[in-house]
């Protein structure tokens, strides 16, 4: 183990460039572990699926744009079936528990677990930690079976509750060990896979089989390496509901602004997706695009000649942009106005505020500005249904993982096909749009709103152009984020 | 030319068994073409845009799940601007046209070529082929401008109007001869892609200097080669409501049986996710896998099985699927019902009266059948987000290919990415579900329904497991047809 | 008791042609029956509410358009709970039966029975009697409590179960009797409806206190006196996806032409509002309004000229219109032909099919004819909010009339006002759109359809007109079906 | 005229207290004018309606409930075509303007105004009055034919634009002379038809031969008199997105509390039946029932006992709910959070921040409140089928008064009648939501929520109870609101 408490990574390193970043096994810390049999060879349903076990050797490339003679790249652990399994049946007890703030499909990823483990591997042990992290020390779990999950897939939400914070590596696992808990399933975002990440390193230190499964959740799309995480898709479609109120009300009235605010605390893909497939919006503000207000440039100035131009417009903002203009404005205000900085730091109402104050007072113009905040009415719906497909193919390439003993691991697609990725590489950073890339070109190019660059910023950009290949990974880190996007 | 009227393919070798799939140029057949610089270059939302023009060499790899040393595969060139175009912009002449039946989209594709063509390009002069095919010789056209396409991707159907068939090559192309028309962009299906096929080569015949660029319509998602359709999700998504209406009139009565028919006459696609999507289904009828109504493993006896445990039950049956049982059960039909055969070759309406008469003759028993037919209703209703930013794409895909001098190319995702694929490799096979594929197991799975195989087909199927590359392949096919879909 | 078995009419004369037409009461063939005080007396939520319990003369009047002098025609007696019950809290044993086809809003009255009883009277024993009449002595029965009702209202179909026919009056008279049950709610239609009248009958010739309420359920709104039924808002709002399919379909193609049957066995009041609620329908035909296909006035001789006028049409039908000329024109088949008759006897396939043979022989024309039939999917959904409302409102009045003693009736609003009405009222006739009536000239006109009435016809219409209070009342019968509708 | 400027009464008594309160006529004061055959006489689809012109003794009750032998009451003139008409078709120059906030329904109304004129009465002169009131001086006019709003009813909002205010009468009556506009059609909420009212006299002031039709507006459905208002039942229905997001919120965590604000600044309507449709809700406040927030009995003490009881709850509040509570918390806050006043006095966001600290001040207890303001969502979404049918009759109703040579009236249903009503009767008072009715009694015990009433307020009510006659009329003022609501 590394000093700082992370595993060391393992590669392995094969012809042309070729490098596969791979995932711990029990076997890495537990010595002459027995295989059985996987009972999937029994299973009427796959009796005659081809090569229905994954090849030990199988391993999906990172990179797909590539020349003629270009490295290959990295590779990631294919995801499904092994032919050997490091449990039995009835050996195995598993548990599930959801982490963070709610996204669409919760309830289908843990319904397909539970069936996936009874129906695919036999599995009978099926505990639901309530509650979040805290619920493995604090709270009572729930029996989950197939028939207590066979319709919550329709609802949104999680049926095991779900809060944040609450991790406290050696309660969860002690109780772990105590409930003899051998395989654990984390439903959560960036910080819960990190808290998974320790368990997983104490629980290879105490030298337990357990097998610590990470599946990734964000409605805001920002984890690394994965193509997109689930929910996603339901959220930009649901948000076009609020868009498009807000251009009926702002098209109805004379000045007419219609202001919504999209989720996306670090990450403004939802905004930029929503915008894209709208095409009723005027302006698209995310967090990794700064912005100024005032002189040429600026979005007063966008904004008025847009209601020059058409009388009315639509400004969708992801929750996270703006933040160092908030914070700035902050500063300069009276410190008794401290009790209601709450809610100044919504940068919707803070955004909504400064827009009518600018034309209130330097336009004298009265501006009929409706401001939109769909955020828990778009969290709470259920998946639809190509979430609910993702949903499902994800579960059981977390559970498939487990039952052949890796452990330590995160899943997710990787250009379209379901790998295991080792911890490290989802936490270490975070997907952003790339503002140099074309999908933010593109989504300029629909709203022909200001890119708020200098010119020096420009100059700066196009002079890092020399290095293509590196260009290239970067642009597939940010923008394979919708299953089909790159040009 | 080869004999067939097809043109000879372009191929490129590269190292480690590298092959690049190339697509047709003008430069071909035309000599000395000159080039322009790519006006994007000078469009602000471009500006900052790293590596925005595609290096001549990227390709896109159709390949993905690899071992340490296995060959490299297929490419294809990869979509998107070009440093250099080989039209100037008021030089341009496009025209849309739309073919064969309806799929959620179509406005999308249509709206998003001519905003793409007028303020990516500055191109002003576009037609609407109204009707299809003959709309080139019979009919009148239409002017778009970005005016007057701006809502219509909120509205299902296509404003150009449809039609099936009316291919007249020489007409066609002299009527794109007459107008002066230099890019034609065609929207449709298998059938319409074979006939663009024809347009270009005679076209090349001609030495006339016209892209010819095929936009792939299917809302079966049966073309080959690309991840997947547009107009398929939200055709699954849509298909949730009359499973769900199928679920409820079923479980309401007893003996209750709900039948639904869905779209799919040669692959099952849309069955498939839409089961997946909503496990209310007991059975999945598609044309890839033949089935039997009587006897041991049959339908009829799990239909049996079913409503003995729970009461009721749902079947999802393609519209291809079984054809080849209605044509036996036709032949030992009275002559004299001639007339009525097309009713009957619905196979939901067949399969629904053939269910009824077993249970009423064979064992006495009425049941409460319900059949729903939504195709209509799914095929008509506007794409939902996600397919709209796909189109989106999808048609700027399309004429940045066509601004670059390509030709006699479709367009389309391969693992994520866009690409320019030649007609002939999406019109020489269709997308299909495998059936000894993982995604059809993993069916089989959740709704626990026979496989309706012999046992000898399945060994049979088992030994063909020796050449696991081609499997490999062949999976490739067939599975990787949703974006993220493969374990 | 009369000679047919149907109790007879209870009439109250006052003053100024005042009628009340009452309803029976346990008291009318069981003497001395204790009364008690309502138990709603201490009910917090009632604790303010003045004039709370309804007042023994209340009345409501079905006229409501009058002049200065006209005489005050037929009232019921008025919903509601009254000062005084006829059943102890604790003596209550009810039980709950739907009966016919599926329709939005059943789970709602179901639960609102269950909570009202529960939450009001402190009713504590509910059955649910399943699978419809026949449940009652064939089936197992099941407990409803508010907190297994709770969540129902989000479901379409029944919990319950449902079925047709299966009534034997002693049989489940007997049941009643056995079980001890003394209030008896029946969810169902026209024909349910007289079931429930003829178990009245049965229960009153034995004596028992058992209170009989007949809930009037019909999608098709043919109830008669009532105001509306339940489920019809949901229907006439879920119609209209797939009007605007047909529309959709049809515009994009030439001659097009989009089929689409909607419910209304003998009356037309979905397709009529649907129709009037979407003005994209160009047709609309009922069982009321009789029609003819060839010669001048016909069907065809429209369908040709708006073809000709717009390229492309929609037509609504409702299931029951122009049965006569289907009935007719199977006369004239060949007998050979006999088994395919239930597939010809759906108008909508029927009529499509006439349209089609009719353009192709005698037009040499193709038509693009699209049939859409929503009909299972219209009748699963859950019921909308205004029809949830409906639904309490509905099962609150039944309870109230039970506990004060009343039994052998149904309720509904009349005018806007729930009421108690005899059995025989709602039995003996069904509501029928008029169509010399202002509604459904209002339709005529906003179709321009042709009114398919000879010359004769309308003089004998214009001939009747002489009696202007019969007439008024006829309106009331047939328009006051939407809440508010009469101009 | 009376002194205030608002036209006297016109009463008509008849026999058994019979009173018509009838509206003004065009030939009130201009003597002399000539009258035409109504054209709808030679109307197609007309031609076999009996009885189609309205009598001119057709009265509407306002009482339906009744006694054998209670007084007849108040009625209505019946809206409706007539026999004679005061325009000839040609002579007619329509003007339509919507003022105040935007409603489901605007664009139906908009649209069967012109459908209406034009088709019924052959009219072809009609103005949109663009952006409210101040159009009629400020802005241009455009022209509206059936064409140009054959779609509009599909989409939010109003086509005509509309404002706040701008109410000049001299400058508008001068406005409606020079462009010599003879019908004024004014669709608004109570301020609007104020304005309407005194437009009427200023025109009955000059003697213009001018109708002048309000059509009531308001999406809280506070108009006095009229069962509904338009795009009050899309409202309720969109609601229930919100209900449902909240309610899922806060069941997901622990200590969860949904609170969502709804639409109501006077009246609870939109409250109260979203939430007696949907279920879900724990609390609803609405601006007629005050509440306080500590002590016993308080909304404090309930939030605590549901949150034990559930750990979760769902909070309603109309917006216009405890502004006196509002008010005087605003007292005691520093004056220097002058300029934040504005946030805070929004009740949602008031009311969630004073919970919130309650609970983590007083009982240490951090609560996970998530606040939802759906009202622009609601506002925004076009009309359902229901108010679709409704907003024709309505937008009729007005056009055959204007054409009979009425005005100065408003029109609307009066016990599922349309009526023609003064303006008076309309604008002097607001329907609301009487407390110590069965409506909101009803929905008390469907939450289980206290009353907030301490016992000398339920002692004084109880007294009140003496006068029954009165008592149920002004329970049919406040509650026969949805078409069918009493029991």
């Amino acid at each position: 183990m590394s000093p700082e408490g992370i595993s060391e990574q393992k590669l392995v390193y094969g012809e042309a460039g070729y490098v596969l970043e791979d995932v711990p096994h029990l076997t890495d810390y537990i010595p002459n572990l027995p295989t059985h049999t996987n009972p999937l060879q029994d299973n009427q349903a796959y009796s005659v699926v081809k090569q229905y076990f994954v090849n030990m050797d199988d391993t999906v490339a990172q990179k797909i744009v590539v020349h003629k003679s270009s490295p290959r790249g990295t590779h990631f652990r294919r995801a499904g079936p092994r032919q050997r399994v490091y449990f039995e049946s009835d050996e195995v007890h598993a548990c599930v528990v959801t982490c963070g703030g709610l996204c669409p499909g919760l309830n289908t990823v843990i319904r397909e677990l539970v069936c996936g483990l009874a129906y695919m591997y036999g599995v009978s042990k099926i505990l639901g930690i309530e509650g979040g992290y805290r619920g493995f020390y604090a709270r009572n779990t729930i029996t989950l079976t197939p028939k207590s999950v066979n319709d919550i897939h329709k609802r949104g939400g999680t049926i095991l509750g779900t809060s944040r914070g609450g991790h406290d590596t050696s309660k969860i696992v002690d109780s772990i060990q105590d409930r003899g808990i051998n395989q654990v399933y984390i439903i959560g975002g960036d910080g819960t896979q990190k808290g998974a990440s320790v368990i997983f390193e104490e629980i290879k230190r105490r030298g337990l089989k357990v097998s610590v499964v990470g599946i990734p959740k964000t409605i805001d799309n920002d984890i690394a390496v994965i193509d997109k995480s689930f929910g996603f898709d339901t959220a930009v479609e649901e948000a076009q509901r609020a868009i498009n109120a807000a251009h009926v009300e702002s098209e109805s009235v004379e000045y007419g602004i219609g202001v919504v605010k999209l989720m996306g605390r670090y990450s403004g893909f939802i905004a930029m997706y929503a915008t894209l497939a709208s095409r009723d919006v005027d302006c698209c503000l995310i967090p990794e695009s700064p912005f100024y207000l005032e002189g040429k440039g600026g979005l007063f100035e966008f904004i008025e000649k847009r209601l020059k131009e058409n009388g009315h417009m639509v400004l969708v903002v992801a929750e996270g942009a703006g933040q160092e203009l908030i914070a700035e404005s902050m500063r300069f205000m009276d410190h008794e106005d401290a009790s209601g900085n709450k809610l100044l730091l919504d940068v919707g109402l803070w955004l909504s505020q400064k827009i009518k104050n600018h034309f209130s007072t330097k336009k004298n113009i009265t501006l009929n500005l409706k401001y939109i905040d769909p955020t828990y009415m778009i969290r709470a719906i259920p998946s639809n249904a190509s979430d609910n497909v993702y949903c499902t193919l994800l579960a059981q390439s977390a559970l498939h993982g487990a039952m052949a003993g890796y452990t330590g691991f995160t899943v997710g697609p990787v250009n379209g096909r379901h790998s295991y990725i080792p911890f490290y590489r989802v936490t270490e950073t975070q997907n952003q749009v790339v503002i140099t890339d074309r999908m933010w070109a593109r989504l300029l190019s629909s709203t022909n709103q200001p890119s708020f660059l200098s010119q020096k910023m420009v100059e700066d950009a196009r002079k890092e152009e020399e290095s293509p290949t590196q260009l290239l990974d970067g642009e597939e880190d940010s923008c394979n984020h919708n299953g089909v996007v790159l040009l």
